[in-house]
């Protein structure tokens, strides 16, 4: 039963760099159709919100810069339900923020928080753990964060070891384990008590000040001072200076590994976070010789395993090669070895030093 | 000594394919400036003749498509120079036609016949080498070719085996052998009396219309009859009928392979077909890892012998990838591991199958 105090943070402030060059930094990856399905993540995860919460009630929290964005993808959003960040801080300001602003229009709210740019398949079985989640909250004083059910000792992911306290459907949470080696991964994963974080969160909005006050007191004070600016036309004035101000620290960090009401509902809604290209090239169909294509004019010879992302009429010819992502878009063009994915961050901040912020 | 009737066939009318997408049907290599150099090869090639021939018998053979390309490239080109080929035929009716026009201007003429395409390293001792093949082709009556000195086994050549007639500097040639396997041309190497088959020829205009005569009589026929109408004005109209009815046969396969009469001047003028990628990566300079870059904005990382080329501002980042040749022109990149690059050639051909020329 979707409830008027019902509410959702969507996260969308990201700059997707691991996606670069598809993701550009004026036009990151929840803006992108990454998938080629039709519509763009943040789309998707909007139309996801709306089958339990209230239209009106689904804000969307991005960095100033990607209002406009916003604005034209979700069609008829209102402008109150757009929270722009004048900085970039991680999580936890974004959060808090967020959190105070539905307060002062509910103080009975209770949210779901969850990023813009991941993939959930399954989504009726999403729909209705957040309608579970979001009752469980409301009646009690927990911070809930959604477990996925690891089918692989992904080494890309945060892990959560939940206590075993048989059939009860939410966990009390025992551990939080930032990504791990591939060793301790296949421990995780054969003991069957450690599940995926996937930075999907659900607690009342009493629950969160009352963790934010507690656990990062200095941030609960910044935006506390605002409690009676909120939603007036005073606000922007008064986060473009608070905001920047707020420390730079991640929810999970901040909160979730330190407080001792945390809990966590083992979930199999299909939920992937697109967080590699390795992991989007498993939501891809494949040719027979394992090339995942994205692109109207790409022709393969002689070339298996590659990942290839071709905007526009531009013709890509890959002849004898195995394992790449190929990535062409505007002014760039990626070719980079599967396994050495994880260093295009770096690339991109070499780029930015050597060359401005022309291709970033 | 530059004599009057002394004149130089440069052929400019191939279509580079091997080269594609930097060479482009409507763009191709001889009217590229592939080495970076600032003069395009065709502009070389004209400058080169230029040294052992009056300037205005230097005529170039060429596609009707390319006549203003050549008219563009080579300052000052007289219209009588261009000779127009209304089809592609390959070298032994290009031959055949500009030698028949040639001796309409001059019965006596001594010609050169040269790729617009090649590299010569060793200018001074090109003209020299051209120079003594003039004087020689006017006494004597031989078909001359130029035979490189072999110094490793290359399989993209052909090879031409002399008989060993002690000092002389002319040697009578025993056989002409297409691409050789490995194994074969290390033997070639090894036993000294086997040259690289540079492609350049040097006869006089008699000598060379005797050969056609007895060898490719129908093709002599073709243009024989139009004895009395080149440079006229009724030359044109005479060709677009004539030329097209020619098989399409090279002049090696045509006369030289048959011929008696046929000798070579083994030289070392640091030629190069430039026929392959591979061969152009020799002739550029190499960062430290070995990677050959034309272009402006090309970064690597961890990469190794890799040798791109880009056109333009594009951006082009390689992470974590070896022995690749890249190139991105116009609308097409091309991926293609360096030891395959003899596939490309199909891959055109498929391309042209299933896209028309839209990319060719």
């Amino acid at each position: 039963m979707i409830k008027s105090n019902y509410f959702c943070i969507i996260m969308a402030g990201g700059i997707g760099s691991r996606f670069w060059p598809m993701s550009r930094a004026n036009y990151p990856k929840q803006f992108l159709d990454i998938l080629g399905t039709g519509e763009t993540l943040i789309q998707q995860t909007f139309k996801r919100a709306s089958r339990f919460c209230p239209e009106e009630n689904i804000m969307v929290v991005t960095n100033k810069d990607y209002v406009p964005l916003v604005k034209k993808q979700i069609t008829g959003i209102k402008e109150d339900q757009i929270i722009a960040e004048p900085a970039r801080r991680n999580t936890a300001p974004c959060i808090a923020y967020a959190s105070f602003r539905i307060m002062s229009k509910d103080p009975n709210a209770v949210m779901v928080v969850a990023p813009s740019d991941h993939l959930i398949e399954k989504e009726d079985s999403f729909a209705e753990v957040m309608g579970f989640a979001l009752e469980t909250a409301e009646k009690d004083q927990s911070l809930i964060t959604l477990g996925m059910k690891p089918n692989r000792p992904d080494t890309g992911y945060g892990y959560i070891q939940f206590m075993d306290q048989g059939d009860a459907r939410v966990k009390k949470v025992r551990t939080f384990t930032e990504k791990p080696d591939l060793e301790l991964a296949t421990k995780f994963l054969e003991s069957g008590d450690f599940l995926w974080n996937s930075g999907i969160f659900v607690w009342s909005g009493k629950t969160i000040l009352h963790a934010l006050e507690k656990h990062l007191p200095e941030m609960y004070q910044t935006f506390d001072e605002g409690q009676d600016i909120y939603l007036t036309d005073k606000e922007k004035e008064f986060i473009d200076r608070a905001y920047p101000s707020c420390k730079n620290i991640s929810i999970d960090y901040g909160i979730m590994e330190k407080a001792d009401n945390v809990h966590v509902i083992p979930s199999d809604f299909g939920w992937s976070d697109l967080g590699t290209w390795g992991s989007l090239y498993t939501h891809i169909p494949l040719d027979k010789e394992n090339n995942a294509v994205v692109g109207k004019n790409v022709i393969l010879s002689n070339s298996r395993d590659n990942m290839i992302s071709v905007s526009g009429e531009k013709l890509v010819v890959l002849q004898g090669v195995d394992d790449l992502i190929v990535v062409e878009k505007g002014d760039v063009i990626l070719i980079c070895k599967k396994e050495e994915e994880q260093e295009i961050k770096q690339v991109v901040n070499n780029i930015k030093f050597e060359k401005g912020d022309r291709y970033i």
